[in-house]
């Protein structure tokens, strides 16, 4: 094997789907593909109290994405985040509990026929006095985040948004609180089943219906009449039908924005899919708070730290020197 | 046709059923059947855009549920409330805008081939400065609920929970402002769709869950972030994944009591399903809120005031008194 080959197998493995990346040894992406193997379908037919059978195929999974990298490089380590690590995945990789450094100098190593996958683990805040809350993926993330920021050591707000929204404070590394938020699964359900999808018809991109959301849902009126909203102005003529969904988005990210943006938060960093982004910074911008954007893609940066920080890449180098 | 007799054949007919009363002269129940027959199943095949096509199929799910009523009864006066009056009704019998009595004095007649069907119109509040909202069907059991108080001329706040709950702002027999809240339908989603009808297993009633919820709903973190609490409770084993749908239920409710209940709500009645009264109760009463609890069954006397102040009945007595 030479200095140019690769370096590292990494997985972001959710639930819906698998992204798998053959990184290089300057972490470089030299391959990359995705599959709809994530926990949903991968463990469809399987008795999930039956570790052994689970175990099976997850990894008839790993190896139908990623047999042949593990084939032609086997010294190559892997790691994995996301749901592959819960306890419906491959193998429960736990919970780290907040504050906490997101060094984490050990992951948790899964044995299969080909070598070891390394699991890494999700973040938590427990329940108690104060409410409690997890995250199982976004920490690969916020890996990526804080790098690409160049490891700040004042405080950062760290917002994910997506499916689950999350608020991540971070200072100094150390993850000190977060929050999630299941702004885009309610917004999913919303426009897919109930009243506002039957109300709703071929959606159309209308920015104004989504500013005119995002008004309503910073009024105080909360989010389960703000949502119905939408159906009088309908009535009333005021928003088309197909403007439906714009005009609910407004009122998701605002309430979303309103409930849980603090006023101790003065650096605030947005990471995910563009146009959601775009639409989190208006809304952040009508609360004063000017927000920096990151493009999606730091996933990759952040398995290849959290491999890097946990030995991986140094043990393949000694494994590499052995004869 | 002796005294004794039928006189109002009276509809409840919403989105996804028809509740029929044949009522005697005093408003009393003779005979009392429901269907699936609402306007969803009713206009499955039809196309809505076709008026001829719609009232079709609306007249033949009224003669399924009450055709024999009609042809023994042909001179009795027919009411109905509900989605069968929206614009994908049998006919759109339209919207009163507050401030608006609930003494409606005229109906909305359609005509049909054993008689005339007389439908109720709904209330709007206009989209304007303030947000709009409309209801339909809810205008009947208001007039029911108010009837039963006696005719207060005091203000009083109507709260109806359900699919969308609806907080009813009346003063001396006028409605001067309402709001929904698509509370009961988010319940439908989050329990039947997404992460969280996967964590809950085999509901069981958990009151200690259901409080729990309740003051987890009225902290101020918001409703998106409060229903996902409940997967970290589980995940910590604090509660239990049978427990989730009741916990839900106390989220929900204690946000839309906290964003709905205002300063000036001197008097509250709740009126509904009992079991759903007892829940807004405790989040009333854990707001200082004592609500007074009238039975669901109060839209057959709304149905029969409506009739009786739309001189329905005396149309009746004129006709009956002809030879």
């Amino acid at each position: 094997m030479t200095d140019t080959g690769p370096a590292l197998i990494a997985l972001d493995w959710g639930t819906s789907g698998q992204r798998a990346w053959l990184l290089g040894k300057g972490g470089e992406i030299l391959d990359a593909r995705s599959a709809e193997r994530g926990l949903l379908s991968t463990t469809e037919d399987v008795d999930l109290r039956d570790p052994r059978a689970r175990a099976a195929a997850y990894e008839a999974a790993f190896r139908k994405t990623c047999g042949d990298w593990l084939a032609a490089f086997p010294a190559v380590p892997a790691i994995a985040s996301g749901m592959v690590g819960s306890a419906q995945g491959w193998t429960d990789s736990g919970y780290r509990t907040v504050p906490a450094s997101l060094d984490f100098t050990s992951l948790v190593p899964v044995p299969h026929r080909d070598g070891v996958l390394h699991l890494v683990p999700g973040l938590r805040v427990p329940s108690g006095e104060s409410p409690g809350d997890v995250l199982r993926g976004e920490e690969t993330q916020l890996v990526g985040v804080l790098e690409a920021l160049g490891d700040p050591r004042e405080p950062v707000t760290v917002v994910l948004p997506g499916t689950h929204s999350k608020w991540v404070r971070v200072e100094d590394g150390f993850v000190t609180d977060f929050a999630t938020a299941m702004t885009g699964e309610l917004y999913g359900l919303l426009t897919a089943h109930g009243i506002l999808s039957r109300t709703a018809a071929d959606p159309v991109r209308d920015e104004a219906a989504f500013l005119r959301g995002l008004a309503a849902g910073k009024r105080s009126r909360g989010l389960a009449t703000e949502a119905f909203g939408a159906r009088p102005l309908v009535l009333d003529g005021v928003l088309a039908p197909a403007s439906l969904p714009d005009y609910l988005s407004g009122v998701l990210i605002a309430d979303e924005v309103s409930h849980l943006l603090r006023d101790s938060d003065t650096r605030v960093v947005l990471c995910g899919a563009g146009e959601l982004c775009r639409r989190y910074a208006l809304a952040l911008a009508d609360r004063g708070v000017e927000a920096t954007v990151l493009s999606e893609e730091i996933t990759t940066r952040g398995l290849w730290r959290l491999a890097t920080a946990a030995g991986l890449l140094e043990d393949r180098l000694e494994r590499t020197l052995k004869p």
